[in-house]
C-alpha cells in the first residue's frame, strides 16, 4: 500500500476509502451548487428571481431544491420578511464564505492549467482513429 | 455591482459569468472523476480491473467513459503494452498530480467544517414542519 498522501494527512476522512473527499465534493461541487454559492458570494443577498436571472440556465424547480439543500447544509441563510407581499431573501452564511479560499485556489489552478487541458484535448482528438 | 472577489482575481475566467469556475468543476469534480484521480494518485499505476475493484460502486461502462475523458483532458496517461495477452495500464499525469494541493485544501476544509454541516442538517431537520 502507498504511503498516506499529503492531501489526506490533515483530515478526519478515511484515506482508505475509494475517495475520502467524496462527501465534500457532493456538498460543494454538485451540479448547480457552485454557481449559487458563487452568485451569493459575489452579488450578496438576493431574492429567488434575482438568482434565477443570474444563473440563467437553471430551472425554478432545481433552484428551489438546491437552495433548500444549501440551507440545510448551513451554507446559505434564508430570511423570510413577513410583509405584504411576503419577501424571501437568500444570502451566503459564514460557513459558505469559508469556501472562498478553496474557490480561489480552484480558480488559480484553472488560470494556470486550463490551457494545458485544452491542448491535451486537441492532441487527443488529432490522433488517427479518434 | 460588487467588487471583484478575491477568488477571481488570479484567473483568466470571466468573473461576470454565473460561475467562472464551472469549467474546472466539470473537469475535476464531475461524478466519478474525483475517485479515479484519487485512486491513481494514492495507489499508483493500475489496470482497469484494479480501478474497478477499488471504486467498487462504479460500472465498467462509466469507468471506461471517465478514463477516456480523463485521458483526453490530459489528467491520466494510458499505456498499452503489446504483450500476449495485451496489457493496459493507467496512471495519473503530471497535470493530474498538480491537483493534489487542491484536493488537500478540500480535505482540510472538510476536516474543519464537515461537522458543522452535519450540525446544520440536524438543526434543519429538527425544525417543526420539516
Amino acid at each position: 500500500m502507498a504511503a498516506k498522501p499529503a492531501w489526506a494527512t490533515r483530515t478526519s476522512v478515511d484515506p482508505e476509502s475509494a475517495c475520502p473527499i467524496g462527501p465534500v465534493v457532493d456538498i460543494v461541487f454538485s451540479r448547480w451548487t457552485t454557481p449559487i454559492l458563487w452568485s451569493l458570494n459575489e452579488h450578496g443577498r438576493q431574492r429567488f428571481v434575482e438568482l434565477e436571472r443570474r444563473i440563467s440556465t437553471i430551472t425554478p424547480k432545481v433552484l428551489t431544491q438546491r437552495l433548500r439543500q444549501l440551507e440545510r447544509d448551513g451554507l446559505v441563510v434564508r430570511t423570510y420578511h413577513p410583509e405584504v407581499p411576503p419577501r424571501v431573501e437568500y444570502e451566503i452564511s459564514e460557513l459558505g464564505r469559508s469556501l472562498a479560499p478553496l474557490f480561489a485556489h480552484l480558480a488559480e489552478w484553472a488560470a494556470v492549467n486550463l490551457e494545458q487541458v485544452e491542448r491535451a484535448r486537441h492532441d487527443y482528438d488529432a490522433q488517427p482513429g479518434r
